[in-house]
């Protein structure tokens, strides 16, 4: 039986993903979103290949929807999907994707539940349900406003837990490869020390990559060296092989990292 | 006396930011950089007006380079400046503004320094006093190696600690325009009951924004209000009006945010 993997090129499917928001991009904040959102791309088997943070500017969020979707299997953004008047994500990638924006009756009634012990249902708050014509929602227990998937377009809330719960509905709903595996060693070494040692393990296993991130802890330098490929027997191999040129070179490898 | 601003559109300066690693768009770790640099531009007259985060591939790093400076007045970039095969942010900024890579006397000198008593200089170490032709360096204290000045692009380290020791080297030394001043409201309300009136005290003073940031924490919704605007009287004047209409919504006001 033949391995079919060896013979074909296998498909990548990758994301790109905006952030969309002033308070990043002004400092006020640190993003939250970037990392746990790429963390579960990975175990989706889709590979987050670009991220782009914008201002809350209708045509720069265009801009980036249009270059990002182009270039990508999957889109995904975080912020401006709230009740205020600098939540304009849902029309400005209405806009490029040159659909109307509607009132979803879904989002509407959840909303109007949501709202029955807190006031009832406003202007501003039905803003939340407007949606790119033809999408459908990403469900959140956490607050009324919905989650939007409209074509690989996933909008997403900037708050981080809820966008996490919007993750948790998706999960094992989108189509894509193999999850990229990463293993992790690491030692008391200037990376510059075995800057040759990385590149040649590196070329001796096709299909792999090694990140080498240097740090300073404690008044010492360090590296961890990270591999990744799509297949855990060819991970291990160039594992085995890295720690075993590290140690030939005298290094304490310390597996997992430092 | 003529107010000279009154008339003239003031010239507003803007940065782009690229973020370069793998290890960002893995999820392996969260960004540190991107809160600190642009809170560093705010006070320097520059706004960051977006932000790249793409892998360590060639062509990536080239197209958003081009894209990003020919945007904006600056572009920093952080990360792939070390000495592991990985590092491929110098190369790639010479491929974009067709330079060649040139060894810099200055850091090969501060690297043969720094080295002399670690072991000694090598060509792995050697490879961090590589510069696009024609670059003056940034100081760093901290390593060996040093951040890299290319016309209007500022070349950063990718660890955090070390990118700020960059920034200060740099701070007052590029020419910007006035600093973006804000003040921060907040209150226990949920944004959908004030979303009305944020928008119309918006509009209540021209060349201000209002920025609406919910959370939630001890099982209650909030939101903070911050006010942005390069002159601090209309900021004030701005900050004000908004907290009068908070007020007479009944809303406990405070200042500073929650």
């Amino acid at each position: 039986m033949t391995d079919e993997r060896i013979w074909t090129a296998e498909r990548i499917w990758t994301a790109g993903l905006l952030v969309i928001g002033d308070e990043i991009l002004s400092g006020r904040i640190q993003d939250r979103n970037v990392a746990p959102i790429a963390t579960w791309l990975n175990i989706q088997g889709i590979r987050l290949a670009e991220v782009r943070v914008v201002a809350d500017v209708h045509e720069r969020i265009v801009a980036a929807v249009n270059a990002l979707r182009s270039e990508n299997d999957y889109l995904f953004t975080t912020g401006g999907i709230g009740p205020t008047h600098d939540d304009i994500t849902v029309d400005a990638i209405a806009a490029a994707t040159n659909v109307d924006v509607e009132v979803h009756p879904r989002a509407r009634a959840a909303l109007e539940r949501y709202y029955e012990t807190r006031g009832g249902i406003t202007e501003a708050r039905l803003r939340m349900a407007r949606v790119p014509a033809g999408a459908s929602l990403i469900e959140n227990k956490m607050s009324g406003a919905p989650g939007i998937r409209h074509g690989n377009i996933f909008i997403l809330a900037g708050v981080p837990h809820i966008a996490a719960l919007m993750l948790d509905a998706l999960s094992g709903t989108i189509e894509g490869g193999k999850p990229l595996v990463s293993r992790t060693v690491g030692g008391w070494v200037p990376e510059s020390e075995v800057a040759e040692l990385l590149r040649d393990a590196e070329r001796a296993h096709e299909g792999v990559q090694i990140g080498s991130y240097p740090f300073f802890r404690e008044g010492r330098v360090g590296a961890n060296f990270v591999v990744r490929s799509t297949d855990q027997p060819v991970l291990d191999a160039c594992v085995d092989d890295l720690v075993a040129r590290l140690e030939a070179q005298g290094l304490d490898v310390i597996q997992g990292g430092v």
